[in-house]
Order: structure tokens, then C-alpha cells, then sequence
């Protein structure tokens, strides 16, 4: 018998012997605090806010059996080390991202979102029932780290331009901060990327070092003021079609919690899941509306142009990882595309035809 | 101090007490059962799943203390008598979904989905952010219940057809299966609509009873072999966008329940709605694969004639529940378009062009 189904096991002959009554409340036998880093400023709209909320829940759900006590960014590791701390014992848990750790594996990026991949919906489809859990969990063991789902933005901005855009070759040679996998994708488009922190930004387009910027969405980009020093508004992001959080939790130390506990954090974490993304869902179209109404913001959708030269270039950064030579990179890239294929055609046939369908033909 | 925050203090105050260890069981002093009634059947594609897993995660994260045992359509209700089987006391939950009791009041509708009216991932904006929680509430605390969202099949199919749809003037005279709210829009279109069980479409199809039907989706649809007796398969259901199921629990039976396991039974009602989602996500298209490939179905999307005049019918429908003569059937109607006006721009201008975009220029 291993150690976690004896726990259950006298857990549930506990249950049945110390019944009592109805409203009385549960006796915790063992009383544990776990540290949470993340990635996110304190109360940063959406995210920050989901990784609090988050940790509170599973404490209220445990009846404080399991408190979790938050660190934001910089506050106990600086943010990029926050997956670090987990693995060398700094904390029990990370809330995050998963495409920061692309130097642990390129194949990490698959779980936050990818140029031309996956919608938040169809991410959820391929991790739980499509084999993407088994994948995260093959890269994570390495690691000794276990990765739940835990918040989605749902498909962000493409970002904020000084200049209105013509086409394709109206972006060539702009400085345009973006970051990650997107960064490459609008690299080939002849854009020279940068990247800097969201504190950052602000000030590198007022000063002219940079001509444009993408963070996440009008939720987050209106806190930040980007309104101020760039009027066009670009939408969609086709490098961001989704883009998943990650809670990580040190495995061992999970595996060695009572089963209750254990499943209370894996039922947070996914209902995190859904609470982030109608955060996002509800507060986006709002702050977009004080963008245009208030600020005079000019939304635009990208030129096709733009959109089918980025896609050329996702399919070869989605190919370049399929071609990987690490096996599980590889792995996880065809079990991907594989998996999209499928669930693309819901999205376009069902989903998407329904909101076309309601565009063209429903007002109210 | 009330009751709750009573048994919250005291909860805690024991868990300090009793702290002895880190991977001891908690050993509860109340050990509850409750009955939880559906309207689904046994084992029924991911609703009726859902159902059951809903039901043993509550009794997992809660440690036994809560157990939670299902009884399926008709086992100890009639399917549509699970709400008042809550109501009266016969069951302390209900699975099912809320459009069923329109005759409780005709907002309810609006908690699972109404004609032209939000996707799934809108609802839960409205639902959690913009106001929709606190309507239903209301509308609830007249029947002494407490309604959570615990699933969703994302859009619908729009049903099965024996002939080919060439525009609205074809579908006149047609005998069509499709109940509730979409039922009075496909009649405003000249379709003689009826209304029957599940287990009695396929021969009402079959001997010529009926000339269509709609079900759900590819997941369901398939395994009770509708292809068998008609052969075009119509996209997307513009009268179903999102088909959000309910927990029901009995309202003075939650709010007496400790804190712990009052949170537990929302954070998982929460977490399944985001894993029904998956599941009809994942699986609609791989069904849709095989009706395709195996099964010789002709996909048709409807043609936009049909498309359009069921949008001036649904907005007739609409706009009747909007001036209703109930005060909160009015305040919800309100409410609820105030808000799909607003989320419906990020479907469009977002995640909708995000799917186009997609389709038009991205292949692997």
C-alpha cells in the first residue's frame, strides 16, 4: 500500500468514526503554510489578482489546513526565478506562465499559448483530453515540479503602433517590443523586436525608443497608459490566441499531502481557469470602450497582409519545434498540431460561424 | 456573530489546536450525506458525466465529510422534477439546467442560453462579472436555492436534417424536434416544431414523424444514431450559442454547511464548468470525424437566409422576455443584452478574428 492510499484509507475510517453531527466544523490534525511566488506586479489586473485569489481559495476550501501566502514578483525571488524557487525549496508553489521557462524546454511554450495556435477553449480540450496533461507532466518531472492550468487572458491585442499600418511592408524596420515566440514570428516579418520589462515600456515610447508594443490587452494595457503615446490600436494577436498561467507546485511534497488537499488544489486551479478568463472576458471590451470613448484610441484590425505573412511565419516556428532534436519537444509538437487540427474545426464550424452569423445578421 | 462566521473562528481556532503533523489525515466531526438528482440520464455524453464526476470531486476534496450520491433521470425523480425535488426536500442538490424551469420564471433561461444570445465563455463573463450571479440569485431566493454554473457544451449543432436546406422557404411546413426558446424562433420561420424525449427521436425520424431534429452536438448526437435516418447535419445552432448546465443545492442546507465545504462545492462546481467545456471541445469533433468519415454525413453550415431571419425571430424573443410584465424577468432581459452588447465586441474584434484569420492563412 503506498503512503497516499493508506492517508485516504484512514481518512475515510476517521470520517465514519468521529461522526458527530451535521454543522460541526472539520479538526485539521496538521496545519501547513506554503509560499507562493509569482511572476505578476501585486494586484496586476487579471493575473496578479487570479494568483491571490487562487491561494486564498485553496485556504478556504481547506478550512486553513493549507494556507497559501503570496510573494509577487521580486518580493521573495525576482520573477523569472519563481519556477527556480520551487525546484531548490525557496517555495512550495509558482504562479506563472509556462513559456518563461523555454530555456528548461522549448516544448513549454505549447502550455501558455503559441503564434497561430490554440484559443484559451481549445487549449483546455488538448491538456485534459487530449494528452497535453501527459506531455506537461513528462517535461515537468524532470524538474520534479507539477503544472495545473490556472488562468487564461483568452486572445490578447496585437498591440500599440504610432503609425497607422499599410500592409506587411509598413512594419519593416519598427521597433517593436514583444517578446517570446511572437517576437520571432514578427522578427521574420522584417520588425526588429525587443523586449523589456512592462515597467519599461511606457517610457521607451515616449522617448522614440520604441515605435510600437505589445503587453496583453486594453484590461491591463489601459493601466499602463500606452494610450498616451500611441493611438492605433491592432487587433487580433495572432502570436497570443490564448495565453495560459500555470500554478507549479514542488511534486513531492503535493504527492505527500492528504488526497482532500491534493484535490482541492488541482479544483482551484481549475477553477481559477475559468474565474481569469471572465475576468478578462468582461473587463477587456470595457476598458476598450473607455480606449475609444475616453482617450481616442483608433482600434484597427491588422491588414491581411500582416495576418498571412505572421501566419508563414508560425507555421516555421511551430514546424522548427516539431523538427526538434529532443524527443519530448518533438513529442509535444506533433501531439499539438495533431490535436489542433481537430479541434479547429469545431472553432471555425460551430463557435466561430455562430459569432460570424451573429455579426452580420443580430442587433439589439 | 451569525452561524457562519461562527463555525469559520471556530474552525480555525481548531486547526490550530490540533496541529500535529504535516501528512495526517483531517479527521472530520461531521459526516454528511446528500442526494443529488439530475435530468440527465446514466453515463449520458458529457453532462451526465459531468454530473457524477461533479458529485465524487465534492466528496473527494471534502474528505468524505461531504458525500455526495447521484441519482440519475428518474431514479428517484422524474428528470423534470429536479428542481422541485431540491425545493421540497426529496434531494439537497440538482443537476440539470436552468431553462427547464421557465415556468418558475422566464429569465431562467438566460442561465443557460437563449436564441443569438452569449457563447460560453461570455456567459461566464456576464455570470461572474457584469451583474448575472446577483440577478439569478434573486430569481432563486423566491424558491429558497442557490444556482451555480457546473458546465457548458459550448455551441450546439443545429440539427439533423433528411433534405438539403436551400433557404428559409425550404424549411416551411417542416416537422422539426427542437424544444424551448429556439423552438418559438424555428416556429416563427414556418416550422411545425415538437417537442420529445430523447429515446423517441430516432423513430419518430424513422417512421417519418418527424423531418428533423436537434439534440446537442457530434458527442451526443452520434451515439444515438440520428445519421442513421437523416443525413445533413446543419451548423452552427444560432438558437443554442452555449448550453450552461446548473448545480442547484438547497439554500438554507448550503448556508449551514461550514465555510470549508460551502467553498468546496463552488470551487468544483466551477472547476466542471470549465471540464464539460473541455470534454464537449475535445470530443464534438472527433465525433464529427467519425458521422464524416464512417457514418457518410453530409456538414452543411446553414444558409444565410435561415440565418438571418432566425435572427430577426430570436430578437422578437428577445425583446418579448425584455418587456415582460415581471419586474425581474425585465431587469434580467435588460441586463443580460446591456452585456452581450458589450462582450459580444471582443468575440468579434478578438478571439472571432483570431479564428478567421486562422482559417484563411494558417495550414499545418
Amino acid at each position: 500500500m503506498d503512503r497516499r492510499s493508506f492517508i485516504t484509507k484512514a481518512g475515510i475510517a476517521g470520517v465514519g468514526a468521529a461522526a458527530t453531527g451535521l454543522a460541526a466544523p472539520a479538526v485539521a490534525q496538521g496545519n501547513i503554510t506554503w509560499r507562493m511566488v509569482t511572476t505578476w506586479p501585486k494586484n496586476f489586473p487579471g493575473l496578479g489578482v487570479g494568483a491571490q485569489r487562487l491561494a486564498d481559495r485553496v485556504t478556504a476550501a481547506s478550512g486553513g489546513r493549507l494556507t497559501v501566502q503570496v510573494y509577487s514578483a521580486g518580493e521573495l525571488v525576482p520573477p523569472l526565478q519563481s519556477l527556480d524557487a520551487v525546484i531548490d525549496g525557496t517555495a512550495e508553489m509558482s504562479h506563472g506562465a509556462a513559456y518563461y521557462w523555454q530555456n528548461k524546454s522549448p516544448a513549454l511554450s505549447f502550455f501558455t499559448g503559441v503564434p497561430y495556435g490554440m484559443t484559451s477553449r481549445e487549449l483546455t480540450a488538448w491538456v485534459r483530453y487530449m494528452g497535453g496533461q501527459e506531455l506537461w507532466d513528462e517535461i515537468y518531472d524532470q524538474f520534479g515540479v507539477q503544472g495545473f492550468l490556472s488562468g487564461d487572458t483568452g486572445t490578447q491585442a496585437g498591440g500599440w503602433f504610432k503609425n497607422v499600418l499599410t500592409g506587411v511592408d509598413s512594419v519593416k524596420g519598427l521597433r517593436f517590443r514583444t517578446p517570446g515566440l511572437g517576437g520571432r514570428v514578427w522578427e521574420k516579418l522584417g520588425v526588429t523586436v525587443t523586449n523589456m520589462a512592462a515597467g519599461e515600456i511606457f517610457q521607451a515610447l515616449q522617448s522614440g525608443t520604441l515605435d510600437a508594443a505589445e503587453f496583453v490587452g486594453p484590461y491591463n494595457d489601459l493601466a499602463l497608459g500606452f494610450y498616451q503615446v500611441a493611438k492605433n490600436y491592432y487587433f487580433p494577436s495572432f502570436v497570443e490566441p490564448g495565453l495560459a498561467t500555470e500554478l507549479v507546485v514542488d511534486k513531492k511534497k503535493y504527492l505527500d499531502l492528504p488526497a482532500d488537499l491534493q484535490a482541492i488544489i488541482r479544483d482551484v486551479a481549475q477553477a481559477e481557469y475559468d474565474q481569469v478568463a471572465s475576468d478578462f472576458y468582461a473587463n477587456d471590451p470595457r476598458a476598450l470602450k473607455t480606449l475609444i470613448e475616453k482617450h481616442g484610441v483608433q482600434v484597427h484590425q491588422f491588414p491581411e497582409s500582416i495576418l498571412k505573412a505572421g501566419a508563414e511565419a508560425a507555421k516555421e516556428v511551430m514546424t522548427g519545434l516539431r523538427d526538434s532534436d529532443d524527443p519530448l519537444v518533438r513529442k509535444t509538437a506533433e501531439n499539438f498540431i495533431e490535436s489542433l487540427n481537430i479541434v479547429r474545426t469545431r472553432s471555425k464550424t460551430t463557435d466561430g460561424a455562430f459569432v460570424n452569423a451573429r455579426e452580420n445578421y443580430f442587433q439589439i
